[in-house]
């Protein structure tokens, strides 16, 4: 695709939709609007655009389409894949400052609201009113627009599902300005092809998300967390798939090791809670009623003592669930504070198939002479592994995280599973993407990103 | 699209493909396989092909494909929208046989089968093996790949989604004869489009699905149902989403009013357990202790209580849970025998405005002159509206179902409904489906058909 040179005259006009004060040039865009949370890819955008309703978007769209100018989407960019970074310039459109919450729908359990409100304010205003949104990725700080763009997946994939599984409608805007609502307040739908859910998770490449009605479930009154520690971590993650199957399917099934936990009260400056053994399941139940909880929690710690547990701890004060949970949500910020630069791989692989691979992931770090540590979600095969450059030199490094990267993603291949289970495919993972589908269903993907944009405008040089 | 005529070659090579005794031609087909459960449509293919497998699958579409014949899929024909009609005939890709059931995975907890698998005996399969496949659509003749083709909801929709929710991986052919998997047995997934959500509600126009792995649940201990008596109809339907929201969240929410169920009486000659009121509210709960259920119980029949019920009847033992059950799963069959003829209509509605819209379907009654029984998903908004002929003339008939349909699909729109919950849009409902969804939309639908079918081979005449 090649797009047009961003003039004066598209400054202007952006300016004549937005204002003054919400287009800002390139010249004056701080670096940190040049790239997201991992830093892979740099680049500045001709203009940076905040927009704070549906029309302003279909007006800038509008004029992007007639003017052949590409436009990337941006919400809190927390990205780690490159999503949100504008590697062929053009307009940064900035979603950050659409955060109203526009219904509650008490009757429906729905919430409907803008792209921008951030995942933490969600979680603030329903639970005490009585609702709960399920998904909870990591980063709480991100904005529900970048969720619903990487099809984000968190913490309680294994007893709740995804992002996508909660999102009952979007208004969007197409490549071209025009404005369609896909999906609706409804539980069931099979009336044409699901658009919305082809949306979900096509970060920012085929529409861009106006509005979003989620689906809200009500708030479970009762929760309790398990700390099971571990000999080793192969033991801990070969337990998973008996504790998930012996039981009530648990909330979260969490996997840490003790150099991850570590480093996180280094980051933190506190004592995790336990820190006697090599490795962790973390484990959480939720429920309508103390005793079902207690049922699968039983079932659970029984599961993990029979598979080698050296105890099982029962989290059920506020105090002791911050302190594990904060622990737990300082992981990425505690690696990356312990390292000069990183990357990261977020292969999901069968459930079956994570000790396996954790342990394949480890011999990489003598293979290729780096320092390797991973976490993540036991529960559903989701794993976040994180290459560490240290003191190694650029050209070292560079070789080295190359190599990992490449024995990754082909082991995760062999076993089953997909170069993503929540960041997202966006800029930094295209080409391990595109070695893990067939050409044929490539060709599918570009066909379709055509029958969304055939200009190409929408987030360029992402995904396929 | 235009297609080739069929020819005696073609007939050859198909035959070479599958064998003689799975390749039927035009003149021997029965009537049976030009047209679905309600026969709006009725048109015979040139040749029907009983596939068995995926090579087979694989082909029979190169062939097609070469030759530019149409290909439509057909499991039981147990579709209510002509879906698997033939109406532009060519070849009648029959997937009735393959029948395997491929593998249960239990650490992953998937069952991968045949599409031709019926939807009872995937229940009779997992459940002896304590799994639980949540989709429960009524109709339990109908094969997994039709389930897939309509992402059907069925009963248990409020509580644990839809089909699409549980396909984690397909095996599809696509036009060209090329196979592919898409997804995979991986809890989340954020590599590139979600084709296989696509796919699924795509009924049978983007893709063949020759092989489905399904996620699978943890069988539910404990079950119970309860019976609720209401004076009328508004009152039962409108207490559901205060019912929903005082509890856990029910597994089913079914309403039933007393002309149905005098209906179903006399098409199975049993009674049903209870008659003493105008509409009923049937609900379900299942968890894993009794104790969760209670608590949900209580709070259900509290709530149903305060908006008017007569009483609340416990359903607790598996006879008297067979018979209301054995009669809600006789409403279509029983519908359809007390009458000359009949067409439905399956909308979506947001569950908060279910009883406005019952009551103005009955409204219609007068105004068209027709009779008009619905039953449904009270639970989810999805309602099952069926206009029956009885004794009048094919023209008046004509009429007055045109002018029925066409303001029941003006007020679902109205109300933020959708055309279908989970028949499909098919053949029947093409006008109307297209009447709902905005013209760019509908460009983008057919610009997905083209990127996956792009000569239109593929169930034409279908959808969009």
């Amino acid at each position: 695709m090649s797009f047009s040179k961003f003039t004066e005259e598209d400054l202007a006009a952006l300016r004549a939709i937005c204002g003054e004060a919400r287009v800002t040039p390139r010249e004056e865009i701080g670096d940190d609007f040049c790239h997201d949370e991992l830093g892979g890819a740099f680049h500045r955008p001709d203009a940076r655009v905040k927009v704070l309703s549906t029309d302003e978007i279909s007006a800038v769209m509008r004029h992007a389409h007639a003017r052949n100018l590409p436009v990337t989407v941006r919400g809190s960019g927390t990205g780690l894949v490159g999503g949100a970074v504008p590697v062929e310039g053009g307009i940064l459109l900035d979603t950050s400052g659409m955060t109203h919450i526009l219904e509650l729908d008490e009757q429906n359990m729905t919430l409907t609201l803008e792209p921008g409100v951030l995942l933490m304010d969600v979680a603030k205003y329903v639970e005490p009113r009585g609702f709960f949104y399920p998904p909870d990725p990591g980063e709480k700080t991100a904005t529900i627009g970048g969720n619903i763009s990487t099809n984000a997946g968190g913490m309680r994939a294994v007893k709740y599902g995804v992002t996508r599984d909660y999102v009952r409608a979007l208004e969007v805007v197409f490549a071209d300005g025009t404005v369609a609502t896909l999906g609706g307040k409804v539980a069931k739908n099979s009336s044409g092809y699901a658009l919305k859910d082809l949306v979900v998770g096509s970060e920012g490449t085929l529409a861009v998300v106006a509005k979003a009605t989620l689906r809200l479930l009500p708030l479970p009154k009762f929760k309790v967390s398990l700390l099971v520690p571990f000999p080793d971590l192969e033991k801990a993650v070969s337990a998973v798939p008996s504790v998930i199957r012996a039981s009530s399917v648990p909330t979260a099934v969490e996997f840490m090791e003790r150099d991850v936990i570590l480093a996180a009260e280094k980051y933190q400056g506190r004592k995790f809670p336990e820190r006697s053994a090599d490795a962790y399941l973390l484990l959480t139940f939720d429920g309508a009623s103390q005793t079902e909880i207690d049922l699968a929690m039983e079932a659970a710690a029984e599961t993990c003592l029979a598979a080698g547990a050296a105890d099982v701890f029962i989290s059920d004060t506020d105090e002791r669930n911050e302190s594990i949970w904060s622990a737990r949500g300082a992981f990425l910020e505690a690696i990356k504070a312990s390292t000069t630069e990183m990357d990261e791989c977020d292969v999901v692989v069968p459930r079956s198939r994570v000790a396996e691979f954790i342990l394949f992931a480890r011999s990489l770090q003598k293979r290729h002479g780096v320092r390797i540590l991973s976490f993540g979600h036991a529960g559903d095969g989701n794993l976040h592994i994180y290459v560490l450059r240290d003191a190694l030199d650029e050209k070292t490094w560079e070789a080295a995280l190359r190599g990992t990267f490449d024995d990754l993603y082909a082991r995760a291949r062999e076993l089953g599973g997909q170069v993503s289970g929540e960041h997202g495919v966006g800029f930094a993972k295209k080409s391990w993407f595109s070695e893990s589908v067939s050409p044929e269903t490539l060709a599918i993907m570009r066909g379709v990103k055509a029958a969304f944009d055939p200009k190409g405008i929408l987030n360029p040089g992402k995904v396929v």
